[in-house]
């Protein structure tokens, strides 16, 4: 079951360069687990914007909030969920 | 080269049933034939919504527009159109 | 799987009387089937306004689609879902 | 009498640990005596997102204020709330 | 129980005048008797705008929709509702 | 002549909590007071809010606003002015 | 008493020309009327738009009301509001 | 003295196709001269849209509302200016 | 040549008083400067909030951006141009 | 291949000033070099704001994200890209 899902980041520009860091990071890393994993088929940057557009493929809403909301770069986020369905005119639907 | 694309389709009720048909039947084949030659590589039905968010991919800003522009129902239509990037995170890029 | 539905409601003031009437009659009819058969477990009214808030609850993205544009009122309606998942407060999860 | 509250949690990132440690608590623990007592019936998580969709069950305006303001988290919230009616196709009313 | 209920009004251009002219009398007398019966006891004009920002004063949610969707402008108008509560500093409170 | 004015607190949380008691209560003793000398005849809490609607009855523009940036509270709150004049409608008008 | 007041004009595209230019004709001579009388002391049109921003002098929100409801073009116009006091940095005041 | 302007096209559904297609050889004639004439240095489609982003070069507002207002599509289009000034970092400026 | 300025001020809470009493008595002297030069001949506060609409009468864009950029209190205010045209029904033009 | 890029800076109040003036400073040079370059054809401030529009020319969508995430001053603004297209009545295109 798919969602699109946009993540815009805001980071306080006062936030320690180390701690930033680790943080970005360990959202690497995560990012690329669920990927492996089959769970985040798609991410892809906006174009001018510290902010991604990507598509998740999960088996419930409550596994897509799990999902989410261990994001590390969670408390920095503003985070929309679209719900997707199979298009009519999708030649491989 | 990748875009997201949104649209959002507003048929007047007053349109001519058999127009409306026809208007549909004309998009479906020409979203299915561009599909075909891999321009557009995504189409997701927005759940609850007259509207789909796809993914194309082209050659130049150009080459979309007329792609688009090209839709039967691109005259009833609101489109918005969001470059993409590769994401550093992106375990395929 | 739970989603919040909001429906807005924005009949054209030239439609026939009787066919509103009758659409109106069969919105009723299939809101009330889908109540019975537990996917539509909350419709309440906004007051003041010709719009419900509404939880589905249903298996997939898909099923939800395939039942809010099978609405005879979905070409008069303007819809939006917003996915749903446990909240870690609630005491009857 | 039901009201839809939607809450949008905004805690600072320089909070103390420890007091964001005690707040949350005593959020999930007032929230969970006004389940018990019938007047918070439904809370859910929105996906993605650090806010919840809540239905509460009141005698009156003055006494959703007073359970809202009550809040532990209240300083730290939006709140947005849409008075809601019975629904005529609604088979329980 | 307080409500501040703001509604603009919007006239199709094409509305017969007759039938425009008989559906704002029966407005005006449907409101002057809900303000008699102490329903609602403030309506106000917006300077410049065809709407009004009105109090009303009802038992309840289902009450105050009855009385709203019975408005004969109500096919013609945006209805907006905000709940009221007592204010602490309220010398009449 | 009567403005209606909606007016949303947003004390910074680090606010030193003597300052906001002080702050606090000279904002109730003055708005007691102008509404004993009938410049704010009404004042509402919106529910779920810090915020309220209020009715000014004054004599000109800068009156209104001499009253309102006299506010103790002035410097943290959005305020916003709506003129209101009398309704046709209005059985006491 | 000085309020800015912003018309944005929207045509029905299929109204009688005859009309049209009527209703354009006799807005334009109420218009200078009210200049005249120092009601209208300032309007400019906003480039690029049929719309304009003018100041009105007027005794009352009363007053200003019935002259704006006055207006030829009211029916077919968005109007908005916006009192205005004197500036404590004018040399004129 | 450079105008960014953005102009949105809404031609009816109903216009006559004859009337349609003569405004539009119409538009592209008087933009055409336009640019001829140095005052319409840039034009841009919006890819997605029947919108374009425009930039003009004039001597004053007065000659921006004249130029624009008198475009065949003036009618059919929202249009909304922004002022542009030079920029310190302009290598021709 | 005329431009409405909006001007919306939002100076920080934690701005050392003797510094913020500095600034605004600076921004002060320079409005009524430009107000002898004739550049600024109308300002006006807007009832009820630390803001003003003003017309400015310049040369240029370029000017007008000199101006306002030079405010004392430009690094906190939020400033909205539009650029106004003479009005084909003002009797003075 | 064009795109419109508007870019909103927001530098915090608290920055150290030598800090700023050196990431000002890089920007200019920066900006400078890409213009020279012929990436950045066009720079212009918007009137009253620290903002500016601007037209980068480029070979693809990464290629614009590695430019514009390389500005100085990225982490400090708000960025919107526009992709543009010939427009048909361009008499250069």
């Amino acid at each position: 079951m798919l969602f699109q899902v946009r993540m815009d980041v805001c980071l306080p520009h006062d936030l320690d360069p180390k701690t930033r860091s680790e943080i970005v990071a360990e959202e690497k890393q995560y990012a690329q687990e669920l990927q492996r994993a089959g769970k985040w088929p798609h991410i892809w940057r906006i174009v001018g914007e510290y902010a991604n557009i990507s598509v998740f493929d999960v088996e419930s809403n409550d596994e897509l909030h799990a999902l989410l909301s261990g994001l590390p770069l969670f408390p920095y986020m503003d985070i929309h969920v679209t719900p997707l369905a199979t298009h009519p005119s999708d030649i491989n639907a």
